[in-house]
C-alpha cells in the first residue's frame, strides 16, 4: 500500500471564477455532502423510533451527535478509499460519537448507498431551489426587456448574416420561453427526488431481521422525515433520478448558454447593440469591456453536456449495486449542479443589468443599404411587375446599392415602373418586424 | 471547386447489425425524411389555402406534385451541399414540378428549417410510436418475468460480489420500472412535439407581406395539418423540442442498457442463471451461443450519452437562425431515434424469450458456503450472544467453512452456544429475501 | 422473433449536406467496408498459400471470387443481425461463391473481429489519405493567405471585445499550424494502422491446429498483403489504433473548427472582413450570402468531440473480445471519418477561395476611436507624465474620445503635457502589431 | 450586483474516494495552481531581466514575494469573478507584495491567459510525472505476472461466453501492452508542454514597446525558466498541447479502465479467478471482498471520455483568445489529470498485489464439458471423418456432453470411429492454448 502524502490543501475555487463562495456551490460543497449524510443518518433512526423499531432515545442519540462541525471531512476523504465511498468512515465516526448504547442502532439495517443517494437528493434539491431562484429572477427581467423593446426593431441575423429584421422584444421575449422551458422541467424534477432505502441489495431484508414487520413503510417514513419523495421501489440500480436531473440541467445550462451567445455577439465591438451591467476591465486596456458573465455562462454552456452525458451513462449499472457506475455519478452531478447554478446566478445578473442601444439596433438596419427588406420588396414587387421582371429589377438594384454605396430606397426611386410603388413604407425596415410584437405579447402571457 | 465523384453507393447498414432494415431504421431513414419534407410543404400550401392566403387549386397541385417517388434523393443530398441544407433544391424541384400557375405558392413565405424541423418533427413522432409500441411489449414480458419468479431466490449481487439473496421477480420488476420510466417520458416528449413555422427570422413578416391578417393562426392551421402541437414561438434557436428528446431517448437506451449489462453478466458461462432467446452461433465453437441481442444493445447504450450531449450542446444556437449548430442536430438526433428504436425491439425480443435457469439461481445461494446470509446471522446471533461475541464467532466461522469448504450452517451446528438458534431457517438463503416478494407485487401494480 | 418489413431504402445522404457523394463519404460506404472485408478475407488465404498452409490455387479461387459486385450488401447487413456482426453472413456467400474443394479454407482460422478490425482499418486508411491531401491543400492555401498579408493590420480580438491589433498574415499562419498539427497526428497514426489476426480469442490456436509452425509469421505476411502494420499482439481488446484514430481525428475537426469559427464571425455582415469563395445564396433575400462552408465545419467541430469519446469509452472492452464496446466502435469511427473527410475537403475549398477585405480590416481597427492602441498609449506615456498621470490622462482622454465621437489622437493633441510625445505614429494601430510580421515568417517555415 | 456569502467550506474530496489526499490531487489542487501562477509571474520577471528588459532587482523583489503562502487562495478565487480569471486578482495581490519600485515590472507585457496556460503546463507536467511513475510501477507488475503465468491456462472469453483457452500470461501482457501504449504517449506530450507567451493579442507587441527588441527571444528565455518548450507561436487559440492531453489522458484511463473491467469480471464470486491484494470489507457481510480498486478505475474510466471530448470541443475557440472556449477547459483538463492519476496509483496497487487462482482457471477449463476445445476438434476430425461428418459427430456429442453431463472426451472414446484419434491430448484445454506463451515471451520484449 502506498503511503499517502500529508493533506492536500483545500479546493477554494481558484478554477471556478464567477462560482467561488457562490450559493451554489456552497450548497454543494463538501461541507453540505456531509450534513445531508448526517441528516439521512438521523432520519433513519429517526423513522425506525417512528415506527417502533428503535428506542426513541436512540433517535435523540444519533440526532444530536451528528453534527457536522464534529466530523474531519478531510479525514473521513482519505478513509473513503479502501471502502470506495465515504459512508462507511462516517458510519464508524458517528457509531463511535454515539456511544455505546445507542451506537447499534447508527445506519442499522442500511447499506452505504442508501445513505449516499439520500444526501445526494438532498443536496440536489437545495441547489436546485437557488436555480430556480436565480431563474425566476431571469425570467422577469428578461420579461420586462421584452415588454420594454416590443416594438425595437433590430436586424434578424441568420447563418451570421442580415435576413430580415426582428424586435429586440421577440428576441428577449425567446430567451425568456427558454428559461421558463427550463424552470418547468426542474421543478418537475425537484418535486419527484427520492429518498434512497433498500439495504444490502435492495430487498430491506435487514430492517425485517431487526423486527418491521413492514419495511416498505419503513421507507415511506424516511422518505417523510427528509422531505423527500417516496421510492416505489429501490432505485441503486434504476438511476430514473440522477438522468432526470442531468437532462433537465444540461437543459438549463444550453438554455442560457443560447442567451449568452447572442449577447456575446452582439455586444461585439462592431455591433455593440448589448452591453453587460459592468464588463470586466482591463488596467492595461480602459476600452475593453469584457463581457465576462456571457463568458462564464458560455464556458459553462460547453461542459454541461457532457457532463450530462457521464450521467446517462450511468444508467448502465449492473446487477444489485455496480462497480464503478455509481462512484462515476457523484462528481459529475455535483459539478452540473454547480455549473447550473453559477449560470443562473450569472445570467440574472446580466439579464437584470443588460443594457441596450436601440439606436444602434435601428442604425444596423441599414447596413445592407436597405436590403434587409429585399424579401418585402419581392413580394410586393411580383404583382406589379411580374415574378420575373421583379427579381430582375431587385438583383439589378442590390448589386448598384451595394456597389455604389446608396441606399436601396434611392435607387428604387429612379425607377418610372415603381412610381406608384408606396417605396417609403416598403422599404423601411421598422415597418417590416411582422407578427414579432403580437408573438412577444402572446409569449409574455405564460407564466 | 472541387468537383464531385460519381454517385457513391447507399449505405445498407452494414455497420448497424440489429438495425438495418428495421422499422425504425425505416421510418427515420432519407425516404422518410423525403416524405416528411414534403408533407410539409404540402401541408403548409394546405394551411394557407384554409386562411384564403391560397387557391384551393393551389394546395391540391402541391399536395399532386409532393409524392416522393418522383423526386431523386442523391441528387437532392448533393445539391443540398451549397445552401447547406436539402430544402433548398428540393423546394426548387417541388417547383418545376408543380409547374406555372401554382409553382409560386410552394414553400411561401418559410424558410429551409421550418420545412426541415416538421419534417424532423413527423419522422421523430413516427419513430418514438414504433419505439414505444416495443416497450410496451417489452414491459409485458418483463411483467409476466417478474410475476412468474416472485419468489424466485438468486444471489443479489453488490461490487460484482454476492451480498445477500434477492429474487429474480425483483430483478425483474425494477427492469421492468425503468422501461416505464422510459415510456412516460417519451409519451411525453411525443404528444409535445411541434411543428416549425416562422419565415425567414420567425417572425412570420412573409406571411402578412403575403396578405395574412394573422400569421400565427396560419401556425396553427399548419400545426393541425400535420397532426403536431402548434408552438408558442417560432422555435428555430428555442431548441428544447430537440434537447427533450435527447434526454427521453438517453434515458430510454440506457434503461435498456441496464437489461442488457445484467443480462451479459447472468449469461456468463460459469454463471447461467439467465439465457437469450436463441444465441448467436459459431460455426467453429458449437457450444458458445453468444447473447447477442445483450450485446447489440449494450453497444447502443455506449453510443446514445454521446448523442444526446451533441444536441444537448446545439442548444447554444446564435442568432435567429444558426451557423452550424442546428446543421449537427440532424445525424445526431436521427442516429439516436435509432439506436433507441432498435435497442427496444431488441429488448422486446430479448425479454420474451428470456430463459430462466431458477435452479442454477438457487444453487448460486451456496457458493459462498452460505455466506451470502451472514448479514441475517448477524442480526440473529447478537441478541443470542451479545454482538462482540456473535461477530468473533461468525468471523472464524466463516474461515472455517471457506478453508475447509463446508456449509457455514454445519460449521455452525458445532457451536454448542448456537443449540437454540434455529439454525436451518436462519442460514436458509431462500428464506432471506426480505421484501422482495411484496416491493414486486407492489411495482407491478404500476400501470 | 419479429418478421422483417422490406428493404428500407438507402441512406443517400440527405442530411449531410456538403458529404453526400464526396470522396471521404464514398471511401468509408457500405461498398468500401464490403470490399475492404473481402480484400481482408483474400489476404488471409494469400498469406496462408505464402507460408504453404493453403494450396495457391485456394488464395486464386478465394480472390476471384471475393469480388464485392457479387455480394448483396443489403442481404448481408440484414443477416448481420443474428451473429451480431456482418462477417459471419459474408463468411457464408463467400464460401458458397468459392465452392466445393476451395470452400473451406476461406476465413479458415479466423475469428469474425480479425477481418472487420482489418477491414476498418483499410477503409480509415484510405480516408486518411483524402483527408491528408485535402489538409495539404487547405495548409499550402493558407501559406499564400499569410504570406500575402504579412503586413495587413486588423483588430486583435480578445472575449469578443478590440484588444490591439494584429495582422491577418499571423491569424492566416496560426490556422496553418493547427492545420500542420492535424496533419502530423493524422500521419502518425495513418502509419501505424495495424492488421487484425489473432483467432477465436487472439491466441492464434485455430492456425496452429491447421499446421502453421509460426503462426505470428502468418500475422506478418497477412499484414504485409495489406500494406498495414504488424500487430505485435492481436488487439480484439486492447483498441489503442482505434483511441489514437479518435484522437487525431478529433483534433483534426476542432483544429478546422477554429478556423470556421474565425470565418463565421469576420464574415458578419457589420464586420465583413473576410467572405467565402461563393455563398449560399437565398432566393427571398439576394444580399444574403451565408458562409455556407464555415457552417458545415462548425457543425461538424460540434459532433466530433462526441464521437471521439464514444471511441475511448470503447478502450473499457472485456474479455478477450467484449460484448458491445467493440459494436460501439463502427459507426462513430466512420461517422468520424466522415466528418474529418468533409471539414477537410470544405476547409481546402474555404482557404483557396477565401476573400480578404483589407481596406475594411484597417477601417476597423479605428471603430474604438484609437483605444486599440491604448495599451501602446499607457507605455509610452508613463516615462514622461509618470505611470499615475499617465493613466489619469488615458482614462480621461478615453472617455472624451468616446463620448464626442472623436478619435483618441485629436483628443490627446490638445493636452500640452504631450507635445513633444510623438502621436501620429504612437497612435498609429497599423504601428502597432509588434512581432506579428516575425512570427507570421517563422511560423511559415515549419513544413 | 448579488451580495456574496460567507466563505464556502473547503472541498476536501469527500466525492473522490482514493483521489483524495493523493499525491495527483494535491499536485493539481488550488495549491498547486497558485503556485505554479506565482512561478510563471517570476519566471517571466525573470526572462525579462535575463534580457536587460528588467532590472535584475526587479527580478529578486518578484521571486522573493511570490510566495504561495503569502496569497489567499480563497480571496483570489472569489475576486476571479468580476474578470473572469484568477490572475487578475493575483497580479494585483502580487504588485502591492512588491511594492514601489519594483511592483511596475510584474506581469509587465503580459496578458492573464500567458500565466494561466503556462501555469496549467506546469502543473499539468508534475502531474504527468506522478502518471508515469505510476505506469512504470503498473507495466513492472504486470510484466512480472505475465511471466510468472507465461503457461497458465484460462478460458478465453468472447461475447462474455467461453471461447477456446488462453493464458493469464497471454492476458496480462495484453494489459502490459495498453500501459505502455498510454507511457508513450504521455511521455511524448510530457515533453512537448509549452510555455505561453504572447500578450493581449498575440502579437508580444507590449514587449516591443517596453524596449524589447527581439520578444521571441523572451518568448524562448521564458520557457527555459520553466523547463518548458518554446511555442513557436502563442497558442491562446490554438489549443493543441490541450488536445493532445486530452487525447493521451483518455487513453492512458481508458487503458487501465481494460484491466479494471476485466479483474471485475475475474473477481465476481462465481469465477474467482482473480482477487484485489485486499478488499474493501463490510462489516455486516465478513464474505464480501469488494474490489474497489477496480471498481474506483472503472469509474475513472467512464468520466474520462466526456472530460476529453470537452477538451476537444474547446478546440474552437474564437479571434485572438475567446470567450468561454479556453475558460471551459481549466476544471475538466484538472479532473482528467487527476483521474488518470488516481487510476494509475490504484491500478499499480493493484497489478502489485493481484492475487491468481490458477486452480480455479484450470477447473474453468472444464465448465463447458470440453467444448472449449471443439474448434480444435473440428480442425482435427474433418480430416479423419470428412468435414461434414465430423460436424455431425461433434454437434451430436456436445448435445450429449450438455445433456448428461459429461466430459466430452468420454462421449468422444465411445466412438468407434475416433479410435486412432488421440482424444487425450486433442481435448485437453492446457494443449490448446496456440501462441499465447510466444505472443507473451515476445510482447514481454517491449519495454
Amino acid at each position: 500500500m502506498t503511503p499517502l502524502p500529508p493533506p492536500a490543501p483545500p479546493e477554494a475555487g481558484l478554477l471556478s471564477p464567477g462560482q467561488a463562495g457562490s450559493p451554489a456551490a456552497e450548497a454543494t460543497g463538501d461541507a453540505a455532502f456531509l450534513a445531508a449524510l448526517l441528516e439521512a443518518e438521523a432520519a433513519l433512526t429517526r423513522a425506525q423510533a417512528s415506527l417502533g423499531l428503535a428506542p426513541a432515545e436512540a433517535a435523540e442519540a444519533v440526532a444530536e451527535a451528528a453534527v457536522p462541525d464534529r466530523f474531519d471531512v478531510l479525514s473521513l476523504a482519505r478513509r473513503a478509499a479502501s471502502g470506495g465511498n465515504p459512508v462507511i468512515p462516517l458510519v464508524a465516526d458517528l457509531t463511535a460519537a454515539v456511544g455505546g448504547t445507542y451506537g447499534p442502532y447508527v445506519h442499522r439495517g442500511a447499506t452505504s448507498q442508501d445513505i449516499m443517494d439520500t444526501a445526494t437528493m438532498l443536496v440536489a434539491a437545495r441547489a436546485l431551489d437557488l436555480v430556480l431562484a436565480d431563474l425566476d429572477r431571469t425570467e422577469r427581467a428578461l420579461a420586462r426587456l421584452a415588454a420594454a423593446h416590443r416594438d425595437t426593431p433590430m436586424p434578424g441575423r441568420t447563418l451570421s448574416q442580415h435576413a430580415v429584421p426582428t424586435t429586440f422584444g421577440l428576441k428577449a421575449a425567446g430567451w425568456r420561453s427558454l428559461v421558463l422551458d427550463a424552470r418547468d422541467r426542474l421543478r418537475a424534477v425537484r418535486g419527484a427526488l427520492p429518498a434512497q432505502l433498500g439495504g444490502a441489495a435492495g430487498t430491506l431484508a435487514a430492517f425485517a431481521a431487526y423486527g418491521a414487520d413492514d419495511p416498505p413503510a419503513l421507507v415511506a417514513a424516511y422518505a417523510r422525515e427528509l422531505g423527500l419523495a417516496e421510492p416505489p421501489l429501490p432505485w441503486h440500480t434504476l438511476r430514473t433520478p440522477v438522468a432526470d436531473l442531468a437532462g433537465a440541467l444540461a437543459l438549463t445550462t444550453g438554455a442560457l448558454g443560447k442567451i449568452a451567445a447572442d449577447v456575446l455577439t452582439l455586444a461585439r465591438t462592431e455591433i455593440a447593440e448589448l452591453a453587460e451591467p459592468s464588463g470586466g476591465g482591463s488596467s492595461a486596456m480602459p476600452h475593453k469591456a469584457n463581457p465576462v458573465r456571457s463568458t462564464l455562462i458560455a464556458a459553462a454552456a460547453r461542459r454541461a453536456p457532457h457532463l450530462a452525458a457521464t450521467l446517462f451513462g450511468c444508467l448502465v449499472a449492473e446487477d444489485e449495486r455496480p462497480a464503478g457506475a455509481w462512484h462515476a455519478e457523484w462528481e459529475p452531478l455535483r459539478d452540473l449542479l454547480r455549473l447550473a447554478g453559477s449560470a443562473a446566478r450569472q445570467a440574472a445578473d446580466l439579464a437584470e443589468g443588460l443594457r441596450v442601444d436601440a439606436t444602434a439596433m435601428r442604425a444596423h438596419l441599414d447596413v445592407t443599404h436597405g436590403l434587409i427588406v429585399s424579401e418585402r420588396l419581392s413580394v410586393a414587387l411580383a404583382p406589379v411587375l411580374g415574378r420575373t421582371r421583379a427579381r430582375e429589377l431587385l438583383t439589378e438594384a442590390a448589386r448598384r446599392a451595394y456597389e455604389d454605396g446608396l441606399p436601396l430606397v434611392e435607387v428604387l426611386r429612379a425607377e418610372p415602373e415603381l412610381r406608384d410603388v408606396d417605396l417609403a413604407s416598403t422599404t423601411d425596415p421598422a415597418q417590416y418586424t411582422g407578427s414579432a410584437a403580437m408573438l412577444t405579447d402572446r409569449a409574455l402571457e405564460r407564466r
